[in-house]
């Protein structure tokens, strides 16, 4: 383990091959409210975990595993392989990030979403999960409310949300669609659609999205995505 | 005193009963250019206060005051019980936060602002001061300006702001009213209504806002905050 | 050398006169794929560093450099003089940062973007450098792209971009210019504008812009700027 200065290592904290740990990390936090003295934090092969990111106890983690500095995840989640977490991004607790998933910088990730296979959040993008917070039957009935009023959103496979986007609670952007950035989506997005502006709307097929310098045919630019 | 590793305590600071110090907190700091030596921090009872926060010196702060990590708080705040700052939240300095506010993760909060009782400051607000930025007539004057210049937005009572909100310097923020997410707030929002949009335009009366799960009754969503 | 607890300094490292280097503060990191053991950092004369402030290796900084907390800076900048990086702002690397620029807190600037003489960006600012993200064209051909593909905006001399804007890739905001709060620049900005808007457009010229307060005549606001 190649450990820097100061690094903080709360046990139970299991770590696979050849980590990198850089300075001011802390692993294996408990929230200061947990009573579960053996939450344990697991992380896969090959992890870059760097200066300053906050990995909090009951983290299932795959193999590289990537955090920018200053990185912050709170507890019990689920995440693939592969995944990236930008500098300063914050993931929330009981979130479920899939393999490929790449989080860019300064992104708020909120309790109970659910990021599918392949898709990339762009830096700044913000999600919700409450519609009308701080409503007090979040706190009482959350275990039972369905996805639409309590829940995270849900970014299916090969989505990509441009930075700087707002997501509203529970809404659902479809595979293979594009977020274009500074948008504000108030409603589910369908598949392989661009949409953008406050609010959001369907500005195109993402195979009508043409690439400026012609590297792509118009119709290829996300095609490479699918495969 | 519960205190981490690595906690750097600048005196002299005031803190209640069983504070939570977690690693890298920074207490008391000192403004870079201050030539005041007795600035002091001021803590209630039970503050929790999480792994990188920095609270500067000049600050005086109620009991049971919460920090997400790496949030940070600069001088000379009056910051009421039961107050909470999210992760990566910045507060700047000279700012009025009364009792029970509650300010979510990555926000920012500037000179002059003052966020009313009950208050509700969703994840990624941002909150300006000046009209005209960087207006040198700002450093002239600020003294004697007027708050629809270069002071702060005035967040009311009860008032909620969605997430990734923008307020523009001076605005009022109406008691009870709620800004939808990703609003650009550029007028003043009477009471009781919800406004949204770039820029944002009242939409419904508050007691319009419905719940679609049926929790609350149309007109009692948020009737449980005027209480 | 004023130098607080904890600042961790990866050599080669060369500061100038007279610097302060707040907690937890790392310089002169290096990547973690770089190979270049001999990346130097070069600082000059008085900078401040604020506490918990990443600079990584390979970055070029003039005189009277400032950080707030927790600012992050990648390798291989040349930023010039006078020149600060709010609280929590994500420089990437490769950029180029002239004179004067002021960059204010949670702004993330990407790679390749220039911000030259005296301008001045908001809080919470997100620049963008990639039309189509992830495109793979872009790592595949980067150095030969030109900058309405994959480079990052170019903020022109004086111009002031609000707090919360978000900039589209290769971008360029003209000298003077002023881009209004939360706008999403899709477009770029002739010089001597306020625009404003999702997605911005031109609301009038800069010399219309008025001071509510009287403290400048009609056009007169920004005209200290050109001086």
């Amino acid at each position: 383990m190649k450990e820097n200065k100061n690094v903080a290592i709360y046990e139970p904290v299991e770590i696979g091959k050849d980590p990198i740990l850089e300075d001011f990390v802390i692993l294996g936090k408990r929230p200061v409210k947990s009573r579960n003295k053996r939450m344990k934090l697991i992380i896969g092969d090959f992890p870059v975990i760097r200066s300053g990111t906050i990995i909090y106890a009951g983290n299932v983690i795959g193999d590289n595993f990537q955090t920018g500095d200053n990185a912050r995840i709170r507890e019990n989640n689920r995440i693939g392989n592969n995944v990236s977490v930008g500098s300063g991004s914050i993931i929330e607790r009981d979130c479920e990030i899939m393999d490929n998933v790449k989080i860019h910088s300064g992104c708020f990730i909120p309790e109970y979403t659910i990021i599918k296979e392949n898709a990339w959040i762009g830096p700044g993008v913000i999600m919700t999960n409450v519609l009308h917070p701080p409503c007090p039957a979040f706190k009482k009935h959350a275990p039972l409310l369905g996805k639409k009023c309590c829940h995270g959103p849900i970014i299916e496979k090969n989505a990509v949300v441009g930075a700087g986007a707002v997501i509203l609670p529970g809404i659902v952007i479809g595979e293979n669609s594009l977020v274009g950035a500074g948008s504000i989506v108030t409603k589910d997005v369908p598949s392989d659609r661009l949409v953008a502006g406050n609010p959001a709307r369907v500005s195109k097929k993402i195979e009508e999205v043409e690439c400026p310098l012609g590297f792509y045919k118009r119709g290829e630019v996300y095609s490479w995505r699918k495969k």
